[in-house]
């Protein structure tokens, strides 16, 4: 791989950058693609760690070139200002590079005219998925990733030390929801909250409490709750938080662009018997896929593990929703909460070592609420490594 | 157009949803299209009032379809289940209703891969820009939306009133923000804040103050900020706010699914006498475009009288920012905070009785930061109505 000097860049940086870009060099080759020109933000982060309103472009021979609209002040050999993407072949060509005959474009999430537009500008070339070949590049994380990763986690298992203490009685859910808002944007939260898939909408994470964990939900998240407007169907709803109710804690840890996955789960009062029954069943899944996952180990097998402990406790109805249950115990997780690989029933994935996901067994049961757990953890050749290290038991609010 | 009791609505809204039907209908017609077909969270909340995982069909002819993956309890005559899109066709069929041949997609929001899935399910039709179309007939509101537009600007201007008391002496710029987030949530932001366009992200609002008032920005947002991470280069920095500094805050009032738009500027201490004139000066293009805006109001013009204004005072160079200038002074705000029409100078639109736009004269001084107002109006036939009011003069925080 050619590379030139890039200044905007620490040494540091641009050495784990260039490990990234040599694994979507390879991924590229793998599909037969001539280059990937990416431009969504998730994938920014990862080729160029920022945000820039241009396209990130890497040919299948290792060439480099960020061609930028705005900023203004982005500096290096590779930095070629655009006023449009049309500006981008002529600007291929003053550097000796050839058109693409087969351009791996972002199909899954930009645009059908951007992409269209890309197209026609590129001379129709063979258009490839770079969003799939992405997911799959960024599911192993590079030791640049992971030691943010370690720093993150840490940030967020600190932060929800501090939950408790955030509640007051008489509290609404809502209200606890933007105490603890509050707090993570203290502890240094970025806020943003960003996942793959269309209308995947969320405002920093979910809290639910009592029936409102079984509540039917549009999105693609383990959990739901009917939320304060039917714009947005997700989490609190304003009711008061009631005696005998869990109040479960799902905050994406945006203390990064990387999201570390962490869930808690609260009483007000005790709950039922079938409930810490429920919770200690999660812990004792979470227990057995602690011991069983590592590299090689099969994404469907883990699921299957964790269904089959929750049926062997008779809990299989209350497993991941009540009515609605969600198809999976545990994601990847890194610039977007919903990574890759995804550990669910039709699975033909592995576990790679580098791999950081979110393993997240739950129940709900009516009356009561959800119970569970959440932790992210990095897959090593011999096991997993929890990185978000917190009490782990149903704490009681008071 | 025929309509079926839908049971998921009150008789209000099913009146105002028509009148939105109806608005819709006529643009399908009017571009020749037989049909559209609606997923996107914005178009969905206009088209339905709520976010659902599904599709919402509307035929040149007047019929409305809701295919609906989930939530699971959505009723009425028109909510008909499916699994996948690919459940639609037949669908259509059994109520007699042929494929569409041209068929209008969201192509500048829904992605490439899944307007090229609705593209073969329909047996390829001619596409036609939804998007588009849907910016336009979403631009001029109807007397629900009105009504909510009201309350949601009533709610954001009183919220705006209460910002000068969460501030206290030595916060940073970040401090200062997290305590308005928290002010807004607690006065019912819903916090979601929605965009038009690729990377268009953003958390609540933005702060800025001092020098970072001038950063250049990826975004299409009107000022900046470099933001706390390169994966967000928006708004604060975590500098301590400073003697002499002005700090802008434009942040979106979500208090319902329609976002006002409105912007107050604090200072620590006193500013130059150029900052008070240049903000005395926005006040006065303000004034002379709230004499000027009414049903007809060329879009340009409007925008042009702006920048004369601001030339007559040469305050040119620092007109909606310094180093990189915005070049609009207004835009329609709705469901997202860029809507139609947009007030720049090479705009052919004139204004509708109906639209909603903010107003945003802005300058941006070296050594100071952003002076200058913003709020939300809707345009009547012979003038336009200021929804946001509140203080307008710079307030000195103490």
């Amino acid at each position: 791989m050619q590379l030139k000097f890039l200044s905007m860049y620490s040494p540091a940086q641009l050495s784990d950058l260039q490990t990234r870009w040599n694994k979507i060099q390879q991924a590229i080759q793998g599909v037969g693609a001539d280059a990937v020109i990416l431009t969504t933000s998730a994938n920014l982060i990862y080729a160029a760690e920022r945000v820039f309103n241009g396209y990130f472009y890497l040919t299948a021979t290792g060439e480099v070139l960020f061609f930028v609209k705005r900023p203004q002040d982005l500096t290096g050999e590779n930095v070629l200002y655009i006023r449009k993407p049309e500006d981008i072949p002529a600007l291929l060509q003053e550097r000796g590079l050839a058109l693409p005959k087969a351009l791996a474009v972002e199909g899954d999430v930009l645009s059908f005219n951007e992409v269209s537009r890309l197209q026609s500008i590129f001379g129709d070339p063979k258009l490839m998925n770079a969003s799939q070949l992405m997911r799959k590049v960024r599911s192993v994380k590079t030791p640049g990733e992971i030691e943010i990763y370690r720093k993150t986690a840490h940030r967020h298992a600190q932060t929800m030390q501090l939950v408790p203490s955030v509640y007051q009685p008489g509290m609404r859910d809502i209200d606890f929801a933007i105490a603890i808002e509050q707090l993570f944007r203290n502890q240094g939260s970025l806020g943003i909250f960003r996942a793959f898939g269309t209308n995947m909408e969320i405002f920093m994470g979910s809290l639910i409490s009592g029936d409102n964990a079984a509540a039917s939900s549009p999105y693609d998240f383990a959990l739901g709750g009917a939320g304060m407007s039917p714009s947005l169907p997700i989490g609190c709803t304003g009711e008061l938080l009631k005696e005998g109710n869990s109040v479960m804690v799902d905050f994406g840890g945006s203390f990064s662009p990387y999201m570390s996955d962490l869930t808690r789960c609260y009483s007000i009062g005790k709950l039922t018997d079938l409930a810490y029954k429920a919770h200690q069943c999660a812990l004792e899944i979470q227990h057995e896929l602690e011991q069983q996952a590592k590299e090689g180990s099969s994404c469907k097998d883990l699921y299957d593990i964790a269904c089959n402990m929750a049926k062997k406790e008779n809990l299989s109805e209350y497993f991941m929703g009540y009515g609605q249950q969600a198809a999976f115990v545990g994601h990847g997780i890194g610039i977007e909460i919903n990574e890759l690989p995804i550990l669910f029933g039709r699975s033909k994935e592995e576990l790679m070592a580098g791999n950081v996901i979110a393993i997240e067994p739950k129940f709900v049961l009516p009356g009561v609420g959800a119970v569970g757990i959440e932790n992210s953890y990095l897959v090593h050749k011999s096991g997993i490594e929890k990185l978000t290290l917190v009490e782990e038991q149903i704490i009681e609010l008071k």
